[in-house]
């Protein structure tokens, strides 16, 4: 199932994507439990991953549901972040082998873990708004895991089955920030730096999540082309990892790293303008494009960015 | 004005704190604005504060209804974190002159910014509970800014407008896993390592932030005892900087950083152990007293730590 949180109206619904067709989640979960609740009200993405229901059933009424006409089109609506309201975005540095080589570091023994918050968080509609006090802005194709179950101190061989489904994420970077002080974060949870989507793919769909090939496309140019394969730390090592540590929480995302091709790397560097179009893809989830846009952007109020004074 | 959030039969609102009082935040609120809005409902702070009402007359009219016999004493109730809630935990690293000296660590030339999430937050009434992952478990006495007023991009000289006021923080640590990595924020992201409280005093009571003193006791010895006249960079500095990259968001804790005296520097060290009690006390805030349980406690379900399989 690909779930989708989607706005129409100015209100955000959690969605099913059937096709080009996108079902309302509690009209579909009303459906499966063959419940006539009368009107269904918006569910989050995030509260259905706590009711922790069966994705097939639900996947399935959406389908019929989809069949019988109702719900609509894609073009209709405005796709926000799959989950955007998630308690935790916890991202993993140097986490391919390739990518470690070409920046030049060892390959680290243990999962290096920052954060991004929510204001970051934006959809395949929205703008990466370029802020003025930075200048090198980079992408960073990577898978991300959505958590559908709470956890703490999981075993690695049950990892996966707290796991909900996984998405498409570009940890977009600020490299002139992130490398300020020894301490990434600031140059990660810029506004509009965590692109997110276009939907979260459940994993009984999603395929092997260590042979999943990632690709990344600036103004049509591929500068990334990785695979999931060459991962340090795997998905289920991570999530191991990081519950010894915290209590994950549905809704939680997991960005697991990027290989290699980041733009400041590369001869000349490729860092991200206004106009440009950065689009990751990852097979079998889809591709999340967005548009980069500059400074002024900023100042006229942006996408997630307001200022006051 | 001293908010606070506290649970009575379970159920979490906000209040404030009246001398030993806890006045209902919602009923303050509609007293002071003369409502008779029948029976109140919970009204949380992180709500409360978006509302950005005058403290000055829902102080008054807290004190009112206080003297009048409404409320309930401190013994009643359970005092949770005062903002429970936060969109962003943001913690800056080597932020005293003192303990950067004791650290062996050139002071930083900008703020370092590492994270927390709310799984890491606690009450005074909590316990800091010890993970099986971790040996050496340190405190960290801070001051922590709760903003009041969203913005991006805040000139210092306007920053203090944005702050809603400023509470008592142990930015607990696990030195094990935060020098694991480059990255801190594993070691510090741990459930329970963010006691907060008891209360969020407003900016009109809190006194000269840049002139304040901290202190740590461990089972009574003091082992910090420092003032924010230390800070590398002062509060207002940290707003102006971080939301030169985020959007600040009411209810959003920034932990300021600590002074020298931390216990993995001292000699012989002090590590937190099952029993202990911990005390971060700052002049007019408070002190924030949380016990230390072992990794039985964990495996026990805990405070916020639950193990599923």
């Amino acid at each position: 199932m690909r779930l989708v949180t989607y706005a129409t109206d100015g209100v955000a619904a959690g969605g099913v994507l059937v096709g080009d067709r996108v079902v309302d989640l509690a009209s579909a979960v009303a459906h499966a439990a063959r419940e006539d609740s009368g009107p269904p009200r918006p569910l989050p993405v995030r509260a259905y991953l706590e009711r922790r229901l069966d994705h097939v059933a639900v996947a399935a009424a959406a389908g019929a549901l989809a069949r019988a006409g109702e719900g609509v089109t894609l073009d209709e609506v405005r796709l926000l972040p799959p989950v955007p309201d998630p308690e935790k975005i916890l991202c993993i540095g140097l986490n391919y082998r390739d990518h470690a080589e070409e920046a030049g570091l060892q390959l680290p023994s243990e999962p290096m873990v920052f954060a991004k918050f929510r204001n970051s968080l934006i959809g395949p509609a929205d703008a990466i708004v370029l802020p003025n006090a930075v200048e090198r802005v980079d992408y960073e194709a990577e898978l991300a895991v959505v958590i559908g179950r709470r956890g703490r101190a999981i075993p690695e061989e049950l990892a996966l089955r707290h796991v909900a489904g996984v998405t498409v994420f570009n940890d977009v970077s600020a490299r002139d920030m992130q490398a300020a002080t020894s301490q990434w974060t600031m140059g990660k949870a810029v506004d509009t730096f965590g692109p997110c989507g276009p939907s979260l793919v459940t994993l009984d769909e999603a395929g092997d999540l260590g042979d999943l090939r990632l690709r990344t496309r600036v103004n049509g140019a591929t500068v990334q082309d990785g695979t999931t394969a060459d991962m340090v730390f795997s998905v289920a090592r991570l999530i191991s990892h990081l519950s010894r540590a915290m209590t994950l929480e549905p809704g939680d995302i997991i960005a697991t790293g990027t290989p290699a091709g980041v733009g400041f790397k590369r001869t000349p560097p490729v860092l991200l303008k206004d106009g440009d179009l950065v689009e990751v893809e990852i097979d079998g989830l889809g591709t999340l494009a967005n548009r980069v846009a500059g400074p002024a952007a900023e100042l006229a109020g942006g996408v997630t960015a307001v200022a006051t004074a």
